[in-house]
């Protein structure tokens, strides 16, 4: 079973039939128009399939029939909806160019391998013919991490491995399973909880992404205070790269050298295409408990979720909106309520206490009854510490059911020429305070230095969604009026702005987003010199031709070829990517 | 506070006054030489530090005058004792050799550094120079991971970093500390404990190990259950290396590509040296409770452990004796005592159904009351329905008082005629019995092959001491008769068909003891081909020239110049470690 990839929107998110039950009724535009100090959302639709130019196709027929060669003429697509499909990600700034109908990337071939041997022929074939070779999953990278660039190379195919999407075995007995890397979440789980157990990992992207894709980009799913990152299920992988086939043995643990799995995830496609990957389950939740609760402000919400973590409290998830996410919810969720049911609540909240700066938590308990039933105590007695008052599951359940959407409603923003992109790092808890306040201000100062009018203006607002004993990550969102002359320039602005202050703060470059191109330029000073020459070194080890993923994560200094520098080659729109900072990478 | 070296023995383990604590009465002795078929077990002394012959020393005025410049004179050692000790490891193959009387190993200077710049200019400096280097942190590696090899280059210098022994800081509200890498264990624990927190790494070697030597072979301690691996508590460190200073920042989590600490952890000195590290710390236990257990198999203790771990039972240690290592420690403990109480216990543990098949299991559970309560009643449970009989806390008791004083006994043992070796690996739960099967009758072969007189046997016995939920780690014992006239040789026969069982048998090449020098011929089968390439490839980067720690980890092949296959250069006893087998490394 894998998704029919024909339903896939080129570009915008999840399956064309999927738009309608997101549609946003005109109340909750005139209210969003006067949050953003707009006098309306005017439509800025996309242009359709048919409008848009691809560039030129520059296989020629020996690079042609080496492919079919090797998979089949049927496994190789060259149509404009799959070639536009694999030209770029999701991140807000693949969708202003696809939008644009101006993709100015597009892999000259798609190529759908069955097996294992097969991307591994391919993978030499691409190395020995000079073609650049984007590893495509879901493709939902939000970091440019699959734009189908060819850089130095002489064309670029896509390999797309939704067909490789086998479970290959479920040991009840070690709780390990196994499966081919193109398989996507939904599938996936399904088979797994077929057996009665679960990987548990559910990024936002889950739907439409792919285990392989989780483990390139080394992230997190929502639920990952309980069921760990791609760090701490991930035990073995098949790796498929140019020079051959590189097999991490999925160990229980092991000290013979260093762990070389942990170098290869994250890689994003630069050193290899993941082929296969064994990794932990558990047993599927038999109960399952998301309530809510209002904290007094962001700092003693965070506080509960530190402690919660320290003692050992065996939560799920624990996410805490701030202060501007809450409020933000709230009065998203209050559009078309009536004035007395708005009045009322607020009375309500205020008697109890809760004052402007409120933050909601989101608390997720699974698994056994009795493990649940005390996490859920140890969790109240927390709360109740810290002042918190409880909201039941109401919050919770509409969280769960709308957990996969947001991506959804980015494309119904833009085509009411409203922006929003995240942004996301983790920091120690001392640090936490600081970053947020830090990040906060200069995302609003970006957004107030390129709204398009006279009072328009972006709004902020961030959450915890990851926790560890040592801190936790950060997701800020901004949504924004399009500044529509200069789209890109806007966006180069606030991604830049943020990203800097969340370096410059303590912060990660990304707790799950991954690199990608977005995040290239600042590289050098989250790995360091030497850390980028250890990964340069690693790519060269395996990938000698620099044929795969160019661009993406490193940026090539001598002695190596230059295999980055091409995102800003043959733009059609305005300069792409940020530029390198500071003189890095430059 | 550091260890005063100067009262560590050269030639065994621990402090000099520590012998004599150790004192084996002769009923134990006539004990074991009935258990190994040996009418009496001879003295066999170890050579006094007067009588051994190191190799001269190889270092010129220039090169002293260069290391002097960098740590001033006071800091290099170059007196007999201190050249002795820093000569190899501590392995049974290491103290073979120091007993003899012919470490044909020596630093041709020990350097103690005080501070990262220090270190950072003595690789500069050793790199120029054409000098290797052997990182020394406690010296208690069992794999040849410290042999003071100069291998193709002029001369070698160990860098002791005992002096470099700061805890750096200690933050309570995100758990996390921070210390420079020659701290000792008892001296860090002191430390952290007098903040109320832990790091709760306690390896056998706890007393004389460092910080750094625990990561730069990536191992466990004996609490991992509680306290994790070092993959789980590292968060970040700055490695020196010829090449600078390369930084891990301890963030508590970031996908900004590949984790380099997983790739610098395990590295044992070949990638650099490692000089600070930051790490998980958390609250000290108020509660410890050791409680033992009977098992009616190794099998059936076996099976308790998994359930334990997959059902989240938070145990510290879980230890499971397979039956010849109960019915060892039985008779051992059991000298001395009369043949009437003997004859009670069994007729006690047959009455409570104990047949011979029995297996000795130790549960450490230690942290808040209210967890440890609960952890110990769902264990119990486990026991139960396994058909387990308690045996209160007298033996974890003495094991905890024992825990770190095995390794004195091996010396006692080695005065007598006896060796002693240990083996240890990991694997999943479905393939624990066929391992240990596996590996057992290897050894058992091996010993039988390997032994010096007619009747004479050596004993095997193995327990289980980390678990996970997918597999768990087997470490054997091996004891037997010495082969006097080819101790080498006897040896590397029973080190070399172990190792093969293992890896033939679906185990890693080591859980917790790295790799060193006695497990190279293995790596490839371990890593693969691809595998070592990376690693070569990461040594380059860092280590161009090749000094650091050679022969260790890695064998060069093409391009990389040849820093391995020196272990068998100007061998006065007869060739060293295990050959490469199957053609590997050659």
């Amino acid at each position: 079973m894998s998704i029919d990839r024909a339903n896939i929107r080129w570009n915008g998110w999840g399956r064309e039939n999927a738009r309608t039950t997101f549609h946003v009724p005109e109340t909750v535009w005139t209210w969003l128009a006067g949050v953003l100090g707009m006098p309306a959302l005017l439509a800025t639709p996309a242009r359709t399939i048919e409008d848009i130019a691809l560039p030129s196709v520059r296989l020629d027929a020996h690079d042609r029939g080496a492919i079919d060669a090797i998979v089949g003429s049927e496994q190789v697509h060259g149509d404009a909806h799959d070639r536009a499909r694999h030209a770029l990600g999701r991140s807000y700034y693949d969708l202003l160019r696809l939008r644009a109908g101006a993709p100015q990337f597009a892999p000259d071939a798609v190529v759908y391998p069955r097996s294992t041997s097969e991307v591994l022929a391919l993978l030499a074939m691409a190395s020995g013919r000079d073609l650049a070779v984007v590893p495509f999953g879901g493709g939902t990278s939000v970091v440019g991490g699959v734009t189908a660039s060819a850089a130095s190379h002489r064309a670029v195919i896509a390999i797309d491995m939704s067909r490789m999407s086998t479970v290959l075995f479920v040991d009840m007995r070690s709780l390990v399973a196994s499966a081919e890397a193109g398989i996507f979440g939904p599938d996936l789980e399904k088979q797994l909880q077929s057996h009665g157990v679960t990987l548990g990992h559910y990024p936002q992207s889950f739907e439409f992404s792919t285990l392989g894709g989780w483990i390139a980009h080394r992230g997190s799913g929502q639920a990952s205070g309980g069921y760990g990152r791609v760090k701490d299920w991930l035990l073995g992988l098949k790796l498929a790269t140019p020079r051959g086939l590189l097999e991490v043995k999925p160990f229980p643990a092991s000290s013979a050298g260093p762990d070389l799995l942990q170098l290869v995830a994250g890689s994003e496609g630069t050193l290899g295409i993941i082929a296969e990957a064994t990794f932990r389950v558990r047993s599927r939740p038999t109960v399952s408990h998301y309530g809510a609760f209002l904290f007094p402000s962001f700092e003693s919400g965070a506080d509960a979720i530190r402690k919660a973590v320290q003692e050992n409290v065996p939560a799920t998830m624990l996410r805490l909106s701030d202060a501007d996410e809450t409020e933000f919810q709230r009065g998203y969720a209050g559009v078309g309520q009536s004035e007395l049911r708005k009045h009322l609540a607020h009375l309500y909240l205020r008697a109890r206490g809760v004052t402007a700066g409120a933050s909601l938590l989101i608390a997720g308990f699974e698994g056994e009854p009795a493990r649940v039933a005390h996490a859920r105590r140890a969790f109240l007695a927390i709360t109740k510490k810290a002042g918190a008052i409880g909201l039941g599951q109401g919050p919770g359940q509409r969280w769960l059911k709308g957990r996969f959407e947001a991506p959804y409603l980015r494309d119904e923003l833009m085509g009411r020429g409203v922006g929003v992109d995240t942004f996301e790092t983790a920091t120690g808890w001392t640090n936490v305070a600081r970053l947020h306040a830090a990040a906060s201000a200069a995302l609003r100062e970006a957004l107030r230095a390129s709204a398009p009018k006279e009072g328009s203006k972006g709004i902020t607002m961030c959450h915890i969604s990851h926790a560890y004993t040592d801190g936790a990550s950060l997701y800020f969102t901004c949504i924004f009026p399009r500044a529509l002359d200069d789209e890109i320039g806007q966006w180069r602005m606030i991604k830049t702005a943020v990203t800097d202050a969340l370096i410059a703060n303590g912060g990660t470059l990304s707790h799950h987003h991954g690199v990608g191109e977005d995040h290239l330029a600042w590289m050098e000073e989250e790995k360091g010199p030497l850390g980028l020459d250890l990964l340069l070194a690693a790519k060269a080890a395996l990938d000698p031709k620099g044929v795969l993923n160019p661009g993406k994560l490193i940026a090539a200094r001598t002695p190596f070829r230059p295999f980055a520098q091409h995102a800003f080659e043959n733009s059609a729109l305005p300069a792409s990517r940020p530029p390198a900072r500071k003189g890095a990478g430059e």
